[in-house]
């Protein structure tokens, strides 16, 4: 079962007087794409937050290839780079609507409690680990 | 004891590609503007928070007369409209490195617990109360 | 031929530590809502732009009725107020998911050339005028 | 002449609903400190843009360690990694009031013309290479 990619269409507020989409949207545009790829794995991040897991961002990577700017539509892919028990990787490519890679990224998070105790996903919620680890596989093969 | 004007100087992450100061980004300057004035007025915002006291904003009006853009200083100077028991209003003036009014504000606020209930200030925050009154009439006079 | 309400889904990016949409992004999704009706209506904003004209934001004003957080789902329905030939005025009223209405505001804007000169679109776009013109009698009538 | 850390307040309208600093906005502070250490060397950003020189990011990396919030004080040192004639590498070391290191990044930029053109900035803009060439070797010391 594939995922499908993410739509982000660029807002007229997220351009900046360089007539261009400001670099740090991208950031935020990552954050939306991950998030409905969770929810595509059944993994709806509301959920993860009620089961008490929050997943703070402990990297960024960005490489910006071709700008944008207002009413572009960047098709968003995400892929599972790794999954270790504390730790998870994405990978993110970004394309306009002629099909050009517009922008590549990779972010990491680890897993906490509401009480800011690192987690153990692979033991603690082993159901969420063994769908990120195979979604990791998918991407490998 | 009168208190100082704050300062924002534009970011470029905050300009659009008009080549201006998105219009939303005023809101968060009022923002700022607020919480420093609370703070000259010995209300750190973090400590009400820390009593148990948030302040959801119930209205937003603004109006901008001259654009500006990366680099330009505002200087924008905060009063209490008016604070009853239940509601707090403020009026903001932004002006440019250059004494030009830009944008003026007003933002209505409410009191409310942690746990969604309405506190009624004027009882329950006496202290807080009579501060916020007494800014409010030194506009006036 | 009506308008299609907008649909915005808040991002996890759009709330703040009261843990509800931060008040200031309501002013981006009003852009966005207010772009979306202008393009239903044949009215590329983008185009707009290439034609020469610009629409700066003179006023805002929104009410802010009910929260909303993460991944709840804003419906807002645009009208025009009124379209005179030197400004406009938009209606925005939004609702969540279970139909509520969550904000509403009203946004005016004056037109101007990309030289800053103020346009008179009755004059020098009355396909444009006559279209809005015929907006705002849909909404009094 | 050594460059004075640039000062950044955590603002209300920064934080998410996890309570925390949302990580895009580290990448707009990196901007803005970046913006501060370029003025401080005599290059003003506004002053390369009216050169008709504009600087587009093309590569971010930010590493976060330890979450902030509202009211935290982010002090920011900005450091030249390497500035060949093409393309300029900046770090950044962000602390906050209690000298712990929050946050580290890498920014990667080029140089581009009003239209476009890649430019090299070692040839056309030999005074402002020279000054980010020592800087560099500053670092390297």
């Amino acid at each position: 079962m594939t995922t499908k990619p993410y739509i982000h269409i660029i807002q007229y507020y997220e351009t900046d007087r360089m007539g261009i989409t400001h670099h740090s949207n991208y950031v935020r545009f990552m954050e939306e794409a991950r998030i409905d790829f969770l929810k595509q794995a059944g993994w709806d991040y509301a959920k993860l937050e009620a089961m008490g897991v929050i997943s703070p961002v402990t990297r960024i990577d960005c490489k910006y290839k071709v700008p944008t700017t207002f009413e572009d539509e960047l098709r968003i892919t995400v892929m599972v780079k790794e999954c270790n028990g504390i730790r998870i990787q994405f990978l993110y490519k970004m394309q306009n609507q002629h099909g050009v890679i517009v922008c590549t990224g990779e972010s990491e998070h680890c897993f906490v409690s509401a009480e800011g105790k690192i987690l153990r996903v692979d033991r603690e919620f082993p159901e969420f680990f063994e769908t990120m680890k195979a979604k990791s596989e998918e991407h490998s093969m």
